[in-house]
C-alpha cells in the first residue's frame, strides 16, 4: 500500500537532526496534534531503534515521512550525512519500513522544510517557489509547476554549493567559492573577519572579546542592531551575496517566491532591505517581470518534521 | 479548443530567428513532413504577416507553436527580444491566434529547442534534463520530473545570466560575470584575447590576421585542431567555465542529462574532455552519484521549429 495519495488522517513526520529527533503528528488540516523529541544517538542501529520508539510514542498514524540531514537517494538511502556520526549509505527508508510495517518516505531535511512551507506555511498554494535555509550552511528545496522537484538522484536543491566565485575561499566540500561561503551564518562571520583588519569593525571585534579572528555572525548582528555603521556595511555586503544566489536561482527557475528559513531567518529584518536592493541590481531584465516575493519561513523549528509528514503526498 | 493534449496529426512549428523564420510540419511520429523558410522582416506587423503567410504555405495543420528569441511571458507576449528590431511587448500569441483562428502556443526559442531534444532528440524519454545552447550567448530550457518547467512568468532557463563571478567582465545585460561571458562563443573569444598578450597564442593571433584584439572563438578552434598547445590551453579553460555552470545547474536541479546545442555544439569533440574532467573536480559530492550524461543536440538548426510544433503538448 502507498499511504497518502489522498491525505491520510494522522500523518507522522520525523526530522532527524544532528542532536535531536523531532516527531510530529498532523491531523487532516495539517495542524500539529502530537509532538515528541528524542536525543539523536550515534550509529545507524541506534538511530533506527530511536525512530521506532519515537514513532510508537506518537501512534496511531496512517503514514510516515522522515527528513534527514544529507544527500538522500530517491530510494530512501541516506548516502552521506556530514552532521551524523558513522552514517554512510544508511538504508533508513527500508530499515524503518521493515520495523514499522508501512512505507516510509525519506528526503533531505531542507527539502522536507520546503514541502512544509509550500503546503502549510509561507508559500502555501504557490506553484513555483524555492526554499532557502540560511544556517551554518545553505540548503534548499525546489517547487516548480506545482510539484516538488526531486531530480534524477533525489539530490535537487544543493543550492549552497552553487559556485559564485571560482577563485573564492575554500569550502569544506572541497571546492572554492560556494555560495554558502558567503551567504550563510558562517559566511557572515567570514565576511566580518575579512573586514576586521586594521582597526575597522571595532564594535564587532569588541563584542567578540577583542579578537578579530573570533568574530562570528552573531556579533555583526548585535552591532548592526546598535546602529554600528561598520556592521551595517558588512550586513549590506552579506545581503549582496544572498541576493546574488537568489538571482541565479531566479534566472534558472523563475520562481514566484523565495522562502528564507534557517537560523538566520530570525534576524530577517536586518537583511531584507539589502537583499531586495541588490536583487534588483543583479537580476537579468529586472524591469520586465514582477520580482519574486522574498518571505520568511513560518514553521520555524518544526518545518522539517511537518514537511516530513507531508512527504508521502508529494513524492 | 486546446489542440494537442493528445498528439495532433499535423503539428506546425515556427522558429522566428533574427534573420530567418523556419516553419516545419511534424506528422504523428514527430517526423518533419514539410518545411519552409522566410526572411524575418522588421517590426511586429510585418512579422505577423510573414508568419501567417508561412503558416498558410504549410497548411493543413492541427496545432501551432512558435519559438521566439527573447523573454516570453506565459500568455504568449514577447516582452523583449534583443535580436529583433523594434520588438517590445509583442503580442505574438494573440495576434497570430486572431489571424489563424486557432490557439497559438509561444515560448522562448531555447525552451522550444529543449522540448524538441526531450521529445524526439538527444534526451528522448529523459525525465530530468537541461538543454544548454552555447551560441553567441547561452540559452536554456529545463525539464524536471518529466515536465517542462516554465516558471512563474515563463522566464525559466535564462541560465546564461547566472553570475559566476561578481567581479567578472561586464555583460551587455548590465551586470558582471554572467556565465555567458565565459562559456559561450563570444566567451571563448574573450578568454583567448585575454591570453593573447605578450606574444602568447601566436598561432591563434596569426589566424586572426595578426591582431590579438580581433581573435574570435573560431580562431581558437582552428588552432586547437592543428594541435597548438596554447589554443588547447584556452580550450581547457573554456571547458572549465562550461563545467562550472553545468555544476551549478546540477547542484540546483540534479538532472540525468545535459544536452548541449547551439553553434558551439558542432565542435563538441574539442571541449567534451575538458568539460567532463572539470565537472568532476567542481561538483559537490562527485563520488556519491552517477554524473549527468553530457550529450550533444541531435536536431541541429531545426530544434527550435520542431520544439515549437510540440509546445501545445507540453504547455
Amino acid at each position: 500500500m502507498t499511504p497518502g495519495r489522498r491525505p491520510a488522517r494522522r500523518r507522522l513526520g520525523i526530522d532527524v537532526g544532528g542532536t535531536k529527533c523531532l516527531g510530529v503528528v498532523l491531523d487532516e488540516h495539517g495542524d500539529v496534534v502530537g509532538e515528541q523529541r528524542r536525543a539523536t544517538p550515534q550509529g545507524p542501529d541506534a538511530i533506527i531503534d530511536t525512530l521506532v520508539e519515537l514513532a510508537g510514542s506518537l501512534a496511531p498514524y496512517d503514514s510516515i515521512g522522515v527528513g534527514v540531514p544529507g544527500l538522500v537517494a530517491r530510494n530512501g538511502v541516506l548516502r552521506a550525512a556530514p552532521n551524523l556520526v558513522d552514517i554512510n549509505d544508511f538504508q533508513v527508508g527500508s530499515l524503518l519500513s521493515a520495523r514499522l510495517g508501512v512505507d516510509v518516505h525519506v528526503d533531505n531535511d531542507a527539502t522536507a522544510a520546503a514541502v512544509a512551507e509550500w503546503k502549510v506555511g509561507a508559500a502555501k498554494g504557490v506553484a513555483d517557489c524555492v526554499m532557502v535555509t540560511l544556517g551554518t550552511g545553505i540548503g534548499g528545496g525546489v517547487i516548480a509547476g506545482g510539484r516538488l522537484i526531486r531530480g534524477a538522484n533525489g539530490f535537487t536543491g544543493e543550492i549552497g554549493h552553487m559556485v559564485v566565485d571560482p577563485e573564492g575561499p575554500p569550502c569544506p566540500c572541497g571546492r572554492r567559492g560556494c555560495w554558502e561561503r558567503y551567504a550563510s551564518g558562517s559566511g557572515l562571520g567570514r565576511l566580518a573577519r575579512e573586514s576586521a583588519g586594521g582597526g575597522r569593525l571595532r564594535r564587532v571585534v569588541e563584542l567578540a572579546g577583542g579578537d578579530a579572528e573570533l568574530v562570528r555572525g552573531e556579533d555583526v548582528q548585535v552591532a548592526a542592531r546598535e546602529g554600528d555603521t561598520d556592521a551595517l556595511q558588512v550586513i549590506d555586503d552579506f545581503g549582496r551575496w544572498v541576493a546574488l544566489g537568489l538571482v541565479n536561482l531566479t534566472n534558472v527557475l523563475d520562481p514566484e517566491m523565495f522562502v528564507l528559513g534557517g537560523g538566520l531567518a530570525v534576524s530577517a529584518d536586518l537583511y531584507l532591505g539589502p537583499i531586495e536592493r541588490w536583487f534588483t541590481q543583479l537580476l537579468y531584465a529586472p524591469h520586465l517581470r514582477p520580482h519574486p516575493i522574498v518571505r520568511f519561513a513560518l514553521l520555524g523549528d518544526r518545518a522539517g518534521a511537518v514537511g516530513a509528514a507531508l512527504l508521502p503526498e508529494v513524492h
